[in-house]
C-alpha cells in the first residue's frame, strides 16, 4: 500500500556548524523518515532537484543516499526514482518511536486562563449509525445529497472572483436576503437584510452574544432545564446563572423577575423548549418583552427545532412581537439540512449590528462563502421549503410510530406527552424508576436515551428520558421500544429486589 | 421581475381577543406585505390550504382576500393562484416603511461587556477587482475552480452519512492526517495527527490560543510592527501588549526579555514576518525556545505566507526545533487556495490538545466537514503541491516585474529590499516623503498601498509602504507602478512647496 509521492517540497534544517555535508543530508533524511515526516512508500525528489534546491553538489546527496540505501531506509526503483522503504530497519531494532512530546513535558501544565480552567471538555463523538433514540440529529439518510451536489457543482464551476474572496463578516449578501425572506414568511421575524448575520450555528450565535453582553458575574436567566452546551458556555464565561423554572406555558417570567430582576440577558427557546418541548404562551411572551423593555435586558431567542410543527398553528417568533429592539434571534440550518454544514443565522437588534460584525470578524472572519452560495441557491430555488415539508411528514410519521409502540409496549411504564413539534420528545418514567439507571442499561444495548435530569440546573423534575425520533427509521424505532421495554422492566425488578436492602 | 412562490409556510400571529376573523386575516396578510415578509410577486398558498392550516373556514379567508384584492395588495392570476402585487397601494400614499427599529431604540445602547467595548470595528470590505498593490490576497483568477468543482461534485455525490453528521471538534480525520503529512514534509513540523486541529484560519487559531492562555492584564509579546488584526484581538481581550522590536534577524529576544521576562505568550511569524518580511535566524529561534522552556511561556508561530520562497533554502518551522511542547503552530489554506474557504490548521502542544478541542467545541463546534473532505482530496491527490509550485513560479515572476519596474520608474524614491518569500513586500520611501500622504493620494487613483506605520505598535520606522504583488497581473502591476511614481513625485513636490511655510 505504498503512498504516492507527496508532491510537497521537503524541508531540511540548517546545517549545524562542524557537521559535514554528507552527514547532514544523511541525518536529515533519516530523521524525517523515522519521525514519519517522510512516509513509507513516498517518493523523494531527485538528487538533481535536491542539489539545485539546497545549493549543494549533487555528488554529496548521491553519497548520503547511498548510505541510506545500504542501511535500508531508501530504495531505488528503476526509472521511477527514490522511495522511502516500506519496511524500515529501526523497526527490527527498537520499539516504534512515538511523537516527540516527552512525558516530562506532558506533566507540566502551562498557566491557563480562568476561561480555560472553567471550560467543559468536548464530548466524545457519537457512533455511526444513529441508534434509537438519538436526539438532535436529522434523518441524514434521506437528505437529497445528489441535488446538493448538483447545485454545488454548478456554483463552483461558475465560481467568480467574488465567491473566492473574503466577504462582509455578516456573510454572503444573497444568502442573507434569502434568510430574511424565509424568516419573514415562515417565522414572522421582522428584520432587514442588514440585521441578518450568517453564523456557524446557534452555538456560535450564542457565543458571540454572550461575549458582547456578559462580563464575569453578570446575571443571565437560563431555562431550567436547558441544553448542557448552553449552560457550559455561560459557566466558562463566569456568568452568574439564574435558573428560571418552566411550566406548561414556558418560562416563568414572574419567577425570573423575583430571582433576579436585573439580568443582562435571557436565553430561551420559546417555539419548542429543549428538552421539555413546550411552546411559550403569548401572555408570557408579552410579559418577557415588557420586562426586557423596562430593564434594558436582551433576549436570546433560540429558534432551534421550530421548523417541524405537527399540530396547532405555526407560532411566529418572539422577535416579531418585539418593539424595543431587544431580541437576538438565532436558528440553524444544521438540524434541518445536515449538522456538518455548520451554517446558521442570527438576527441582531439594529443597534448591535456593528458589534456583532466586529466580534465575528475578530473571532474567525466569516463562514465559508461557497457553502453560503450553495445554500442560497438551495433556498431560493425552492428546495429548502420542499425539504422542510417532506421532513415534516416523515417526522410526523416517525413520531406516530414511536407514540403508538410506546403506548402498546410500555404502557404506563413510560408516558409520552402531547408532542406538537420538533424531532425530540420527553418520555416520563413511572414513579420509582431511575432515568439514570435506565439510560445506563440502555446504552449497553445500543439504545440512546438521555436522562432529563442531566439538563436540570436546579429544579428537580420527575424521572424522564429524552427520546429522539427524527434520525432513525421505523424499524429501528420499534427495535428501540422493544429493547427499552425489557430494560425498563429489568430496572423495575432490580429496584423491587433492592428495596428490602435499602430499607434496612 | 416577479419572484416565484416562496415555498415556505407563512406564519400569522395569534388572534387578539375581540378581533373578528376576517379582520385578523386581513391585517396579518396586509402587514406581512407592508413589512416585506411577503414579497412583491410572491405567490400565496391557496385559500383552501390556508383554511386547513389555520383551522378556520375557507369563506373567512376568501372574504379577507377579497378586501385585499380590492385595495390592490393582492392580485389573482387565472389558473395560477393569488400573488402579492408588484405595485402596492401604500407606495402612493406614504413614504416607504423601513425596518421597524425606531430611532428611539437606536439611541439606547445596551450595557455591553468590557470585551465588546474594547472590540475594534470590522473593516470595510475590499473592492472588486484587486488593484495594484493589494496585499494578502492570492491570484484568484488562476485558481483551478473547475478542478475544485470536480472534486467537490464527486465527494458530494458519494456523501456518506458520516460526512453529513457532526465530527470531532478537531476536524475531519483524513484531512488532519493529510495536514500532518504536509507539515512534516514541507514545513518540518513534528507532530502526530492528534495534535492537528482544523480551524477557520489563523485568526481563529490565535483567538482560541489567546482565550486559553490570556486573562486580562496577562503580558504578551507581539512583534513590532505586526498585523493590526493581531493587536486588535489581544487588545479586545485586555492583554498587556509588550511590543518587541525586530531587526534583520527577526524578533529581538533579548530585548523582549528585558521588557518583560514573564510574558505568557509570544506571537510571531518567523518564516516571513508581516509586514517587514524578514526570516528569523536560527540563533534567535533557539534563544526564543530556550527562554520559553525556562519561563513556561508559550509561542504562537504564525506560518502565514511561508509557502512561497523564491531564494534561499526553505526554512523549517520553529515548531520542529521545540523540545518542550511549547509551540502552537498555525497556518491557513485561505491564502494559498482562496480566502473565502475559511480553512486552516493549528498544531497544538500535546498537553493542550483537549483544551483546544474544548474551546473550539464551545465556540462553534467545528469547520464544515464537506469542505474539509474536498480539501483533503485536493491535497492527497497531489493538486495542492502542484498548485503551490505553480503559484510560486507565478509570484516569483510578478515580484520580478514589480522590482524591475519600481527600479526603472521610481529609482531612489522607493526602494524594495531583497524579498525572499511571500506575496507582499515593503517599499521604503525616500527620506522626507510621508507614507500616509502617498497612501491617501494613491487610494484616489485605485492604487492600494498601506503605510507601514499603521502596523507599528511603538517603535517608529522609516516611511514605507506595504506592496502586494500576488493578486494582480503584470499589466496592473505596471499600471500601479506608473501611477505610484506620479503620486510620489507630486507628494514630493507639495512637500517642497510646503516646506517654507512650515519652517516659519
Amino acid at each position: 500500500m505504498a503512498k504516492t509521492t507527496s508532491g510537497f517540497d521537503f524541508v531540511i534544517h540548517k546545517r549545524r556548524p562542524g557537521t559535514d555535508l554528507v552527514r547532514w543530508i544523511y541525518d536529515e533524511v533519516r530523521s524525517a523518515i523515522l519521525e514519519g515526516r517522510l512516509k513509507r512508500g513516498m517518493r523523494l525528489p531527485s538528487t538533481r532537484e535536491l542539489a539545485r534546491r539546497y545549493g549543494i553538489a549533487r555528488g554529496t546527496i548521491v553519497t548520503a543516499f547511498r548510505h541510506l540505501y545500504a542501511e535500508g531506509y531508501l530504495e531505488a526503483k528503476v526509472g521511477a526514482g527514490t522511495y522511502v522503504r516500506t519496511f524500515l530497519p529501526e523497526e527490527f531494532l527498537h520499539a516504534k518511536r512515538t511523537a516527540r512530546a516527552s512525558t516530562e513535558a506532558r506533566k507540566f501544565t502551562p498557566a491557563l486562563s480562568k476561561y480555560a480552567q472553567r471550560l467543559a471538555p468536548a464530548p466524545a463523538g457519537r457512533g455511526q449509525p444513529a441508534h434509537a433514540f438519538r436526539a438532535a440529529e436529522p434523518a441524514l439518510d434521506v437528505f437529497p445529497a445528489s441535488l446538493w451536489a448538483q447545485i454545488a457543482s454548478r456554483r463552483l464551476r461558475a465560481a467568480t472572483r467574488k465567491l473566492l474572496a473574503d466577504v462582509d463578516p455578516r456573510g454572503y449578501r444573497p444568502l442573507r436576503e434569502a434568510v430574511t425572506n424565509y424568516l419573514g414568511t415562515a417565522r414572522g421575524v421582522r428584520c432587514t437584510n442588514e440585521q441578518v448575520i450568517i453564523v456557524a450555528g446557534i452555538q456560535q450565535a450564542l457565543e458571540i452574544t454572550a461575549r458582547l453582553l456578559i462580563d464575569p458575574g453578570a446575571p443571565v436567566w437560563l431555562e431550567d432545564p436547558c441544553f448542557f452546551g448552553v449552560a457550559a458556555m455561560f459557566k466558562a464565561l463566569a456568568a452568574k446563572i439564574i435558573p428560571v423554572p418552566l411550566d406548561k406555558n414556558g418560562l416563568d417570567v414572574a419567577e425570573g423577575q423575583r430571582r433576579c430582576d436585573r439580568a443582562r440577558l435571557v436565553y430561551l427557546a420559546p417555539a419548542h423548549q429543549f428538552p421539555l418541548g413546550m411552546t411559550m404562551s403569548l401572555e408570557r411572551r408579552l410579559a418577557l418583552l415588557n420586562w426586557a423593555r423596562r430593564t434594558g435586558a436582551l433576549i436570546f431567542e433560540d429558534d432551534y427545532d421550530s421548523e417541524y410543527r405537527y399540530s396547532g398553528r405555526p407560532i411566529p417568533a418572539l422577535q416579531g412581537l418585539d418593539q424595543s429592539d431587544s431580541v437576538i434571534f438565532a436558528g440553524s440550518f444544521s438540524k434541518v439540512l445536515f449538522p456538518s454544514l455548520r451554517l446558521g443565522y442570527l438576527v441582531a437588534p439594529t443597534r448591535l449590528i456593528d458589534k456583532f460584525a466586529a466580534a465575528r470578524y475578530t473571532m474567525d472572519r466569516h463562514s465559508a462563502v461557497i457553502d453560503q452560495a450553495i445554500l442560497c441557491d438551495f433556498i431560493t430555488e425552492g428546495h429548502f421549503g420542499r425539504h422542510i415539508r417532506r421532513m415534516r411528514e416523515l417526522y410526523a410519521n416517525r413520531l406516530e410510530v414511536l407514540r403508538e409502540s410506546v403506548r402498546r409496549t410500555l404502557g404506563e411504564l413510560l408516558t409520552i406527552p402531547e408532542t406538537e413539534a420538533g424531532v425530540n420528545t420527553v418520555g416520563w418514567l413511572r414513579k420509582g424508576l431511575s432515568a439514570e439507571a435506565v439510560a445506563r442499561a440502555a446504552a449497553e444495548r445500543n439504545v440512546e436515551v438521555i436522562p432529563i435530569g442531566q439538563f436540570v440546573l436546579q429544579k428537580r423534575r420527575p424521572e424522564g428520558l429524552l427520546l429522539g425520533f427524527g434520525a432513525v427509521d421505523d424499524r429501528e424505532l420499534l427495535r428501540g421500544v422493544k429493547d427499552l421495554a425489557e430494560i425498563i422492566e429489568n430496572c423495575g425488578k432490580s429496584r423491587h429486589r433492592a428495596l428490602p436492602m435499602s430499607s434496612r
